[in-house]
């Protein structure tokens, strides 16, 4: 009992108090509840690997979005992480593909492009053969985060990417949905500027 | 030294204990400022009115951003309130002028266009000498909240403007300067889809 509190403690945001609540919930649980949860952690490190293809998380090779016919594969956005992922699909606005960099340029923090996923996304560029469903690439949108960091990965990727002859994009900065102008930032403003869009008829 | 209390109370977010520590402060301090308070208070409703162009707060005719030199009057901010016009300002990067609609139509409050100060504004696009410094105004951009109202009020503006001739844009949206892509809302990431730019070389 006192292994398990203990193995609890460890986990982010679970401090003694609730990782004896969680340890005797799981002491007066089914067995067959138990089981569920221990089977769980383990399937995740043993199961779960990141798809050769887009570097998502996944349990089969390749993953489900890069397998998909309804997905197009000419398609790619370029996010941080795996949970950028699952945000975008989530609009059901976006119907391509992804391509996971596991982080951001960051020379402060150590992390080199040759850290990232960058020379596998580049080969998808190069070879339609290591793309999903063997697809050449047409359009490659850069989904990073408005930081400075994302921002200079971008610039990075960028620079990479039009040499090669394909077209890039960047998801659009400005002004939050659902905001009020009067509490924007100033930075948040000038992207709003200068970003600023023409209104048809 | 009760009246001052009160009134005081009067005031948003000032309770009875704020309001008593302020009576007594202006009780301790000089008559200089004393006075100085007293007379702000007057003039602030006395002399402040709305620029006959722009409709922006001033206490001179027509105010100082409409009168600048230093201003483009060729291009027309629309905001709905003057306190947009200090956070679009201070951002140094918009060298034009404004209109102030003073809100923005929405028929559920009962604010209908008639509300506005629509009129005005297609005045001083139909006719030069309404313009500040008698200039021709050659773009509007739609600076309203991106918000269901805003969104109505910029449709209604842009229908009006574009059968004028002048060119119509609006403000970008998109995601916030410095924020995180996981942390955005799925109306912001579609946002940030739908306007994605190029990126050149």
């Amino acid at each position: 009992m006192e292994r398990l509190i203990e193995e609890f403690t460890r986990l982010p945001g679970i401090g003694r108090r609730s990782a004896e609540r969680l340890a005797f919930h799981i002491l007066k649980a089914s067995e067959e509840e138990a089981m569920r949860l221990s089977q769980a952690v383990a399937d995740v490190k043993q199961k779960v690997r990141h798809c050769p293809i887009c570097f998502n998380l996944t349990d089969v090779e390749p993953c489900r979005l890069c397998a998909s016919p309804a997905r197009d594969a000419s398609v790619v956005m370029v996010v941080e992480q795996p949970k950028d992922v699952i945000s975008l699909s989530q609009t059901g606005l976006f119907k391509g593909v992804f391509h996971v960099l596991t982080g951001e340029i960051d020379p402060l923090s150590g992390v080199e492009p040759e850290d990232l996923t960058i020379a596998a996304l580049l080969e998808r560029v190069d070879d339609p053969t290591r793309n999903c469903r063997g697809e050449r690439v047409r359009e490659v949108i850069l989904g990073l985060n408005p930081t400075l960091e994302g921002d200079s990965t971008a610039l990075y990727l960028a620079d990479q990417l039009t040499r090669r002859g394909v077209q890039v994009t960047r998801l659009a900065r400005g002004l939050p949905s659902g905001s009020q102008l009067e509490f924007a930032n100033p930075a948040v403003l000038a992207d709003a500027i200068e970003g600023r869009q023409p209104m048809g008829e």
